[in-house]
């Protein structure tokens, strides 16, 4: 529904930065489904998943702001196209994969909208660093096995912050690494080099939450060639819970009285 | 409604680890909210908020687990308690703040139900550790202020765990510590010991995501007096996104309309 305003009538419209969580819509929180049913424009990234998008009413616009390659959209550009739709009156949800505030820039559009002096509200979602490893049967932390979580983008990998890896490692640390796929074979020679040792286990959880996620368990020395063929966006956990992968649940003959009705 | 079996039946009791998020109800989960409306019992920490336990069914018998002062209940006496009532049939809940699997046990518990031949599921719910922040406006992560998020219980402060978190505060990372406000005044201390800077920023943020929520902002010199009489659950972050935490909306003329009606 489009807001028409009368002329000197302060604008309603307002941005919500919605978290979409890992990607099954039965993971989107009460309040982000409620906000999604109001939306008049969602613009959405590329990796949130289309059962999301059908909660959008049907007069909604859905507008993908996903870079692809060839035909990146800039950061900036997001931004006025959020500010501006807001102006129009309307109901805009910024929809993003996982949380919003654990990387993909909800943090620079929450000052884009401060600044410009459009309403917002922020509404968290389930990030992937944790999530998908519990679909996948690993708890990040456990007592016996990790006392510190540390959560890094896989952009990342100067031997700086290899030896900061490491470390958390060392001290009995989880290891989650987002958006590290295509550089996964530098990290592991970085974490070696550092000294993390070429046992210590690593799982690969791709597709996250959707029914075609996979998991690649193995190790340092492993890992790289075991993930090769892997080209959907992935979380890579490293430290000793991997060993408790085992811990997903395995007794499919009793109703999974959760799951919604296909 | 309990599940009468005739002899030689299968049990189809089955327990949900499920995570509640930081408190306010609209932050379930649609599985979490599903879950809990299909519950037989509901085993809660005493966190977990009151306005979330009342979409439990009304046959639902609510047992609280939490460990209280004088009256703990061990972590054992727990999971025999959901292996037994699983084992009657029941679909049971054990229902966590936060997520399951973020500190609070979540893993032994998984553990100890896989050991007893217990069909189980995991659903994961928004940690404090993130959630609570956002919605004081603080983003854990940003571009231009940090790279890198490490959460940790205040349970720890040993010397060698202190030298790794300044390690991680002095790469551009944040630190997020859970039940850290009985160990405050000692883990500043230790910080500051292993060179942190007294100026790092610090919020303290009390009673998570519930209408008296509450935010201290301050520094690593300040945060302890600032704090000294918050005796609720509270999460620290440190770090410099702790300047952003203006980023919480401020035009509340404005309707939010994905908040529920009260």
């Amino acid at each position: 529904m489009m807001h028409h305003l009368s002329p000197g009538q302060t604008s309603p419209g307002k941005v919500f930065l919605v978290g979409a969580g890992p990607g099954d819509p039965d993971l989107l929180t009460l309040r982000a489904l409620r906000c999604l049913m109001q939306a008049d424009v969602v613009l959405h990234d590329r990796l949130v998943d289309a059962r999301v998008l059908h909660y959008a009413p049907e007069h909604a616009r859905l507008v993908d702001v996903g870079k692809r390659a060839g035909q990146s959209q800039s950061q900036a550009w997001i931004e006025r196209l959020m500010i501006a739709e807001a102006r129009k009156g309307l109901q805009v949800v910024r929809l993003k994969g996982g949380d919003p505030y654990v990387f993909g820039r909800g943090g620079e559009e929450a000052e884009a909208l401060a600044r410009a002096g459009i309403a917002f509200e922020v509404i968290p979602g389930l990030s992937s660093a944790i999530a998908v490893p519990a679909l996948a049967g690993i708890p990040v932390l456990h007592r016996h096995y990790a006392s510190l979580l540390t959560i890094v983008s896989g952009h990342r990998s100067s031997a700086e912050e290899m030896a900061l890896w490491g470390q958390c490692l060392a001290h009995a640390g989880t290891l989650v690494i987002l958006m590290g796929m295509a550089n996964l074979a530098k990290i592991v020679i970085g974490l070696r080099q550092v000294g993390v040792p070429a046992q210590t286990p690593v799982a690969v959880i791709a597709s996250g939450s959707s029914p075609h996620a996979q998991t690649i368990i193995g190790d340092l020395n492993t890992i790289t060639q075991q993930t090769s063929t892997i080209t959907a966006p992935a979380v890579i956990v490293i430290g000793h819970v991997v060993a408790l992968h085992a811990l997903v649940p395995t007794d499919m003959s009793s109703p999974l009285l959760c799951q919604a009705q296909p």
